[in-house]
């Protein structure tokens, strides 16, 4: 008798995904405490409102959509060349990086782009992440039966898993063994460590040498304060050719709940078909988004392109500064407390070793029945972030204050 | 040497899409003739005004993001509750069907959720389409590797193509030999027919007998005008146990290029795991969305809660009887051209016999050259649509008249 068929390999996911974990725990403590306020410091979700530029872009499409002439229907897939043309101009071009408009793909999340990308590479491939690493990348490879079974630490088989720690400074070690599909995220989820351009180059010659693959993961770049450090992978030499790179309006801009984000597919990058002929990763993907994906609101794409706008490039600064400050109380403080913190100087997140005779959920669980703060425990993103925790300097000044003020009274 | 792998199905698809070949062809016509002032008839974008009540609630939730108070970040995955409820409500409670807010997942688009479904199913299934159909679920199938290779007529190995023409009245054979899978879309498109609750309940009774998931697609249900016709295929007993059900506001509410849609999983609704256990496909979605997808703006999802109410049913339901009244006039004017016409009383694609003499491309030629008019070949939708042509009701009323006079006039 016939029966449809599931993809099996969901059944190897590890429970569930590490946010809904944390909700379903903050879920159980509200109830049992409906009083405690909480402070939450654990997904990365900005809280402060949208800049004005956008919400006036966003305003005014609306309003041409109630006319005739100003309605908007199906947009192209890939998104309106104007706001194609204000990304490449002023996020590459303005860095010396040769990427055109036609290589710049608008889409409404780099969560979704970057599982996506699955959809256009082929089984087999041998596959790096570091350890601890934002777990979408995992996830999605797990899904798309590019994995083995999770072993006992939660790893799963398949998978190379390049650690970053403090011992090794944050810097995974390139791998001896050959591999074809490198993931990199840089300000790194959820170290908050940053990329020099020598680190960059020697990914990048490597994935050149070795006809690899790097999907580059930049959606914290706008929180980079050294000038000398690269934002985009195309700023190093050779990086057009091994290189896909994902950004967002989610955390510059504030667009979390508003939703635009962006991937960069440099023309003439190429992968192989099984056939052993070579093809461009350009044409792929503009097929699968052409047939899969219906493009990004025309409103919402508005208000990105407001983001180029001098007055949403001032607000985006402010924006940034904020949370950049409150990153940096967060580091004062938590020092102060005697605890050892990384990160948090070119990302929005705070990385800290958890205090002795407490592991990643163990000071979690301290943190959220004692201070009554959320945070995210490290060990959530792989087995070496174990003895880790992340705090996230995305909430209100008076909020993070708060939180750390409670964090130092716990001693 | 290694070597990042492609996934080497796409190179199973032959040439593009369906829409861009016809833009590729438009675009060449128009270089030639720059002052021909086309009429698009084509592909079934809607054309008039978004309702007011849909952009007024955006500007309030505009407003709202500006505020520290209304601001929202990321939103559930599964979109907010108060449109779940909403939609149950107001699509399914309100016309008897069980169906629950938690069942219903906000997404940006039914084309993805239709091609996106495939994640969370196996490979093995035996898949059954009709034939024409909407290129996305060929498509999708033959990317995610669950076809063979095209063969001369277009069609691929490995799926099962149920005809439907004027000669079965649109209606598609139930599939003697079993298949696992089935795709169905009512009111149809490209065709414009519909389905009787009796042939509904046909399929639904074979899907549960054999263990079949059957895909149904209801993104035009707005514009059934008989009252004794289904809009959802939950209003058939049965259905929960073997249906999921796409829709959209695309279509009713004029939300093309706003991006807006849903896709009902019923709870207890299930498929077999490769090890034969059996799995709520309910999990497998929610998962799938909850790693790979962020949710829909908040902006736009308040836009589409304000479809539900007063105000926006009633623009709706203009905006509806508006292409009706189109699809009318086009259907009596092709008639009194002497062309035979199937569709557009339901559904707002009215389908016409090619004229004597001329196959799907060359009446599409014949139309863009001759009468400055853009149709779909039906060849485009698939073999048995050679010798057809769709027109859609999607445009204003006068570009509707004048397109109508053109082709009266070429006699």
């Amino acid at each position: 008798m016939p029966v449809v068929l599931v993809n099996s390999n969901y059944l190897k996911l590890k429970a569930g995904y590490l946010f809904p974990e944390i909700a379903r725990r903050v879920k159980s403590f509200s109830a049992e405490h409906p009083d405690a306020a909480l402070i939450r410091l654990g997904i990365g979700d900005v809280t402060e409102p949208l800049p004005q530029a956008c919400r006036e872009a966003m305003k005014a499409a609306i309003d041409a959509m109630g006319t005739p002439e100003g309605f908007h229907g199906y947009g192209p897939e890939q998104g309106y060349g104007w706001l194609r043309e204000a990304i490449a101009t002023n996020e590459f071009q303005a860095r010396g990086c040769a990427v055109d408009a036609e290589e710049i793909f608008i889409s409404d999340g780099s969560k979704c782009d970057s599982s996506n990308i699955l959809d256009i590479l082929g089984e087999g491939n041998r596959i790096a992440v570091t350890d601890p690493v934002y777990p979408v990348y995992v996830d999605s490879n797990v899904m798309a039966g590019r994995t083995g079974e999770a072993g006992d630490n939660g790893r799963y088989g398949g998978l190379r898993y390049l650690p970053i720690s403090a011992e090794n400074g944050f810097a995974a070690q390139i791998p001896s063994e050959p591999v074809d599909l490198i993931y990199l995220c840089f300000p790194n989820n959820p170290t908050g460590a940053v990329a020099s351009k020598e680190q960059l180059k020697a990914w990048v010659d490597y994935a050149r040498a070795h006809k690899a693959l790097i999907l580059f993961d930049a959606a914290y770049e706008a929180f980079i304060q050294d000038p000398s450090l690269p934002h985009s992978i195309y700023e190093i030499e050779g990086a057009r050719d091994c290189a896909i790179e994902f950004r967002s309006f989610s955390k510059n801009a504030g667009f979390t709940g508003t939703r635009c984000a962006f991937t960069v597919v440099p023309k003439g990058l190429k992968g192989q078909a099984a056939d052993g002929s070579e093809v461009e990763l350009w044409g792929l993907w503009n097929r699968r988004q052409s047939t899969k994906f219906n493009g990004v609101s025309y409103i919402i794409q508005r208000g990105a392109e407001a983001v180029y706008s001098p007055q949403g490039q001032a607000e985006v600064k402010a924006l940034v500064s904020f949370y950049m400050e409150n990153a940096a109380i967060i580091r004062r403080e938590l020092s102060a407390a005697g605890l050892e913190v990384h990160g948090g100087e070119h990302a929005p997140y705070v990385w800290l070793k958890t205090p002795e005779g407490l592991d990643s959920w163990g000071f979690f669980d301290h943190l959220l029945h004692k201070a009554h703060v959320v945070g995210t425990p490290g060990s959530g993103f792989g087995a070496a972030g174990e003895g880790y925790f992340r705090l996230s300097a995305f909430n209100s000044r008076s909020n993070v204050e708060e939180a750390m003020a409670r964090i130092r009274r716990l001693g």
